[in-house]
């Protein structure tokens, strides 16, 4: 059973086209800039590796242009769209609602729409790929794949803010998180690793990427998500500050700033970008760092420093941890990361071993703890299009028994 | 010596009379609503009590009349003014700049008046009690301990928040941390009673009052604190929300919300009482919740997780880490919140006394960890006007010496 896994953000569609269940990648691609002038699409496969200028309008223009380079004669690797059994999209918020993967119906498109309230920047998107994809894949099954979904076993001493109550009867005002999809791949491949219950494992699992995140998992349920009712709050980020006192908003807004212009500075030049004053990208900032720059250091300092409050907050949650999970594009490929951000945590059971931690190699599941560390340290490469490839084949299944 | 201890608020003044260097209380009081129609004063001595009901227009006539009630040939404990050598000015926001008590100078003056961009409610108010005494009490040595001052030990990677780094430089945004005066307070009282070198212990001290703070404290060096620009950032405090996504103020921006209502709701409507509905106060809502008030219930749980997340951080941020200290009217007189903030703690090395902590006495220094927990836990009561006092009486011996 072939199943295709849309990412569609506001002006691009990210996709892989799974064989399932072996859950290989078939073909892989990105359309961008949707709606400029020139956007810009790419796709590799198992038949070849295609790039191209177009000019596609709109998100049912790239639906349609992207099933045409999947289905065509020299670079496609299906020779029909009724290959395609099933469609998985990532959408991001999913509200207090969906608490798994679901099948598409209108009652759960009119829900999406009415959570864009709560991520106006990403359901509206998400959706436009949902749309496209049921005018041109009428056939198959679509099943709607939540960021938050994983989030939502949180108790409310976790999930509710120290706000008046009625704001969050009122305006679903909680702790939502975010990533969920990534942590829970990690988390359940560990336990594969292991080969352990899930009930018997608790997991710290980083998400480092240009958006962090760390989820204290307890018996394979998230317990608690450093991302909250947006994807701002908690560790710093590529350009998102991460936690700030509240009152800096304020002050800033006295001294002249508008709620927009904040809300676009704590969001897009804040984080790494915002101290460093350099790049949102960890690369550079090393490079920065080897050549002397000081506020690239810092940066990573920061960055690291208040990773490493975390894992100690989540081991006060979780009582007893068996392990520590790093994923992400920072997570997966800088040593230096992990090794500062577990500094000084022997006493509370956590011991790296240098020398495991950087001969991890890029895309290969990999222990760095010490033998004498109590809990274990992994590092393992994230796949959210596999856990999304994953249960859209699950629920395909389902559905095609129900015919 | 005798060293008169204020601390003027907006509306009020408290202060202590202490015969030095026994550290002894010969009176205290309290004026209340200064500028209102009636004002109330109370003054309880080693001679009287008293209770007056006044009109009090201005912080001038409230330190001219407490001098008086000091001096009555009836009520007082002096029999003039001149027998007060010093007086300790609690003074909230000192900037970057003060780092311990000092001398209050016309520069001194001038800098607590441009720290008042930072603290608008505090410094002021602190300034007319300043400014009251320098005209009735000319004769004798004033010194401003600020709430910050403990806290300047700070390193960036503690106090630099993650937005763009020419914020900080432009407006001084940074983490300062409050309630310094007691968090080094209990941490010396333990120094004393474990008889060791504050430079062989790490502590963590909570400060839990109505405002909630809590302090790693390092080789008696403040490395990290949970209030930040403001005294708003961190633990759930009486009315205040701590930490949240700073994104929740945009998205109520957007619903119509000003920016003043958002203060406004963020420091007096949030905390225990907007999550409860009922009180910021901890004893009211342990009443309501042994009626079974579903919602004082759940705003003590949040109140005690955050606290176990930020003990979990400390203990990171520490390494290895000596004691934990409960101190403030909660952390005083609450047993139930600290057994139930070190829950879970045990692998961490942190396991409670369960008689001890509920054997607790009111105004002494309790230890009550378990023998076999590795990091002790001990009760101490606060005491930020004795600090005051000792240290204004040191600054005054030393201005006595040069003359």
């Amino acid at each position: 059973m072939k199943i295709l896994v849309i990412n569609s953000g506001s002006s691009s569609i990210k996709y892989q086209l799974f064989q399932m269940a072996e859950e290989k990648v078939i073909a892989r691609g990105l359309l961008e800039k949707i709606g400029e002038e020139t956007s810009f699409f790419n796709q590799k496969s198992i038949k070849a590796d295609v790039e191209l200028k177009e000019q596609i309008s709109n998100h049912e223009e790239g639906i349609n242009f992207i099933l045409k380079m999947l289905t065509d004669a020299k670079q496609g690797v299906i020779s029909s769209v009724n290959e395609i059994a099933g469609i998985g999209h990532r959408v991001v918020h999913g509200g207090e609602e969906f608490k798994a993967p679901v099948l598409i119906t209108d009652t759960v498109i009119a829900k999406i729409e009415k959570y864009a309230d709560l991520a106006p920047l990403h359901n509206p998107a998400n959706l436009m790929g949902i749309m496209a994809c049921k005018k041109y894949l009428s056939h198959a099954v679509q099943v709607a794949c939540f960021d938050t979904a994983f989030h939502h076993t949180l108790t409310p001493q976790a999930y509710l803010y120290a706000i008046p109550y009625e704001l969050y009867r009122k305006y679903k005002i909680r702790r939502y998180g975010f990533h969920g999809t990534s942590h829970l791949y990690v988390s359940r491949r560990l336990t594969g690793l292991l080969n352990r219950d899930k009930e018997d494992l608790n997991i710290i699992t980083c998400h480092l990427g240009n958006g962090c995140s760390i989820t204290a998992v307890e018996k394979g349920m998230s317990v608690d998500t450093s991302m909250g009712f947006t994807p701002l709050e908690g560790l710093v980020m590529g350009t998102r500050s991460g936690d700030i006192d509240p009152a800096i908003v304020f002050y800033l807004s006295q001294k002249g700033y508008s709620t927009e212009e904040l809300n676009d500075l704590l969001n897009k030049k804040s984080g790494l970008l915002g101290i460093s004053g350099i790049s949102n990208d960890m690369r550079n900032l090393f490079e920065a760092k080897e050549r002397g720059d000081e506020k690239a250091k810092i940066a990573i300092d920061i960055f690291c420093y208040r990773l490493r409050k975390y894992i100690g907050a989540y081991l006060a949650v979780l009582g007893k941890t068996d392990a520590v999970i790093f994923t992400g594009g920072i997570g997966e490929n800088q040593a230096a990361i992990r090794e500062e951000s577990l500094k000084r945590l022997e006493s509370l059971g956590i011991i790296i071993n240098k020398e495991r931690n950087e001969a991890a190699i890029k895309g290969q599941e990999m222990e760095i703890s010490d033998d004498s560390s109590a809990v274990r340290v992994y590092v393992i490469p994230t796949n959210e299009e596999a856990q999304i490839a994953f249960d859209t084949f699950e629920i395909a299944q389902r559905y095609e028994n129900q015919i």
